[in-house]
């Protein structure tokens, strides 16, 4: 059941070929790279793997690959579209092909709480029950969704079970959700983990979240679970610096892709046009700061 | 009292001359032409009015001048302001200087119905016991707001007497929020007056509109009055070419300020800059436009 | 050649079953009536044919119904999507179907124009040498085209024969683009022809538009080519109070779906949902309004 | 000269007192504190010094006794304002008032690049000979200005002789901007100083940033220039858990006040409202990560 979800869900690249071609060979390497390193679940398709440059058969293909080399573990994917009925049919396919889920978040443009609550009455009518994480990323979709509305939308449609929350500050809003929800959901954070050992400490359940060290993400959420707090925010900080580089937007997720590249996990380290490209001063800039990440890591142990 | 409203509400131009400077001798008139034409009320310093152009002395000598010449008639004068602390100020000077109440829109930018309500409650905190015009005008705002929000508003905050209806569709908009109201406001509709005939026909008491001729406003507000609806409408129609070429954003401001002109109402057609010129072209569809209206009213009367 | 585009070109509403389904028969009953009334081509799949409620397969099913029954005239298919590779994807779909162009807007979100030249550039790319109308549109795309930019765009990327232009005003870009153009190409205007005789005046080839009587458009595009000016600007105006009416965002177009219906082009007037639905009160003021438009044509005839 | 500028300039904050009030005596105070700590300049009335909250008085008076308390040190002050009118007013006041330059922002809702060339060249012709700041925060303002645009504003206008640049990612823009310039202009950076340590390496001429630590600022800056790089990263991230902690839009500027307070440099914690206050959770996390930034850079002495 996805609303007692709990650790680590890495937000997965989507790897590609030298030719701009989905990379299956590359998921498969990429999904035992997250698990060795942790991984309790997966996100698919979401911002930070392009879902938004693939076709609707591209797409499906690369949840089916997920699911099929992720050993059982939850896959997630993320099926947002400005269209319900393509929304309806991924959904349909995706978990028919073994996903244990959806993420759906508020589409971009929407207007008032009203017009929101009819979307997502329409969604759940189409798509029925089906397991839904509801991303609140409102930086990305432009779309706002208070304490009050999400505790409402919660409230109306069961099949809502967890809350991914990356709005700004993500902590406060944390609080509040948990001292007033009515029914418990799981809770898993965004922005790329940027404020995971407070938020454990605010009562989510773990992250959701793509870092090119998901070792530093479930270390983290291991220790914290456990009570060590002070250690949980010492492994945090050593990771830091680069974390907040990679947080820089899609030009991070090239940075990630990059590092994961060198790490092994997949062969290619391109985004799909269009997208940033590194230069060599970027090049630079990543060498030294994991370079700087593996020494404070090494220092601390 | 505003709640009772009723009419004819002009949204006066600001007369500029030619350096840029506020006109004043051109607001009086300005105001004997409106007058003359049937108006019942003004409302000055609206976006039509360039009221984000003006330094703040500038807008409280143009809102004074239009008191002091409406010959009793109300004036309510346009407060809004990113900044509360500005807002606060000026409605104080200007409910000194006479003023029948202020007109406020919900801020840009606003993300949820939590925070504009806070934003709402923090404002009247501030202003206290004045008559105000809630602004509904969301293509120029961007906030949008759905009729259980305003009502919801209009139930906290007693000061709110009238609501200027400008969403598209207004209509809609206007039956459901008669049909839902729990205390009568006014409800007096903008969008240059693109509607009128439907929005009385819906139950407004009245346009809160712009336009070179506003004997059109009056004289169909005054048919629909007295039941003879298509009437009303064969008026209405005449302008409505002129109407619409002057529904064009800002630079259909400039086509009124240049007809405002041609009438006699202002020395000066020039909007301050940065702001549209017209051209040649422009100016021979204005002729065009204008005999086609003259003939058109001529043929009906 | 596309560029060479002039005359009327309908944006064609998609029908839909009472069920949501889309109503293939419908369709050519809808063909066959905007042939009727004077079509010289069409638009499928726009904002206004709700484009963004359907699935691939569905998107092409319309456009390839619609091109099969349009008697050799040209279709053009809108294929804006979000993701390039779906836009590639079903340009290649409909090109093969026998389309003869494709019409695209620039993404919503764009930031800079830099960024835009590098979508055109990926997109022209990707689809290669496939005729295209660009969609100026800024309003519902929220990116803003200036006309230095598309003079640019135009420059680099010979795909572009047609503009379709909409933004307001459309009338002074126009004078602008004809002005300055190193390259001639058709120039079509959207806004649902509410500016379409001073367009004319102006220099377009001919409206891109969608209305519940298509027999204005292509009366008054005719009058205005023979020099007919004020007997165009005489009957657009008999039409213009239920144009305005029918040029309310998407609950205009459930209007203009209901009149089609009425008037037995389509057997449905439903959108899909999400949607608007219109009220008793809506319906009356349909009544009201045909019957007006209907008196006025024929008092002039 | 502000082309020349280089160092550390500091964000402001405002402080207010119990009531709401502008706080003058602890202008002084923090002005004290800020120059202790290695303040090089200062630039007054940003978005985090709640400019948008005050009086047009209230944001003179401020600016003025910062200046006043300054000690000589460059005073830049934030002046962008939806009115030119107001703009060009308090820019005048405060260069008489003894400020070394003004910060302007593109406006909110620009629509093209011919329209902010346009909107520029308005400023520049209303205020004249004025050292200005160009403000590129994007994220803020809604407006995003690429390299090349940034470059031919440059390029038109002699009074733009520091660029604060905080875009994201920050790094790859400088390193394009001075890699083309034709004029060399200063580049202090914002957000924050979230990428300080980066921002040096591509050439910047130091941070134009707030926080509760300014020794941090003043001490990387003087490490990197030294060229002592990885004693500045050193440095640099023993506070970057409190830095991210801070850089979470208004919510983090109640927690640099708060921390402020807690040091002495000002005596209210409180923001004007609306804004944010914090909880007893925030302040037991300020504890936490105070503590531990303390313990960092003990360790590392």
């Amino acid at each position: 059941m996805l609303h007692q979800a709990r650790g680590v869900y890495i937000v997965t690249q989507t790897p590609f070929d030298g030719d701009g071609g989905v990379d299956h060979a590359s998921i498969d390497t990429l999904v035992d790279f997250y698990l060795r390193h942790g991984a309790d679940g997966f996100t698919v398709l979401g911002v930070a793997g392009e879902a938004a440059k693939l076709t609707a058969d591209e797409a499906l293909g690369v949840a089916r690959r997920f699911i099929a080399r992720a050993q059982g573990k939850p896959v997630i994917v993320g099926v947002s579209n400005p269209s319900i009925a393509q929304l309806r049919e991924l959904t349909g396919k995706v978990m028919d092909a073994g996903a244990s889920g959806v993420m759906i978040a508020p589409p971009s443009g929407s207007r008032t709480e009203e017009e929101l609550f009819g979307y997502f009455a329409r969604v759940f009518d189409e798509i029925g029950n089906v397991p839904t994480v509801l991303q609140d990323f409102p930086f990305s979709t432009g779309t706002w969704m208070s304490v009050p509305f999400i505790l409402e939308l919660v409230r109306r449609h069961p099949q809502i079970q967890v809350l991914k929350e990356e709005d700004i500050p993500s902590i406060t809003k944390i609080t509040r959700l948990r001292a007033q929800q009515d029914r418990r959901i799981a809770i898993l954070t965004g922005n790329n983990a940027m404020f995971l050992p407070l938020e454990l400490g605010r009562g989510i359940d773990g992250p959701m979240a793509g870092f090119s060290h998901p070792e530093m993400l479930s270390t983290v959420y291991r220790l914290h679970r456990e009570g060590q707090v002070q250690a949980a925010h010492d492994v945090f900080d050593c990771y830091l610096p680069l974390l907040s580089y990679e947080n820089q937007s899609q030009w991070g997720v090239a940075v990630r892709k990059e590092i994961l590249r060198r790490r092994g996990a997949i062969r290619h380290a391109a985004m799909r046009k269009p997208g940033p490209a590194l230069t060599a001063d970027d090049l630079k800039e990543i060498d030294l700061l994991v370079t700087r990440v593996q020494r404070a890591v090494a220092e601390r142990a």
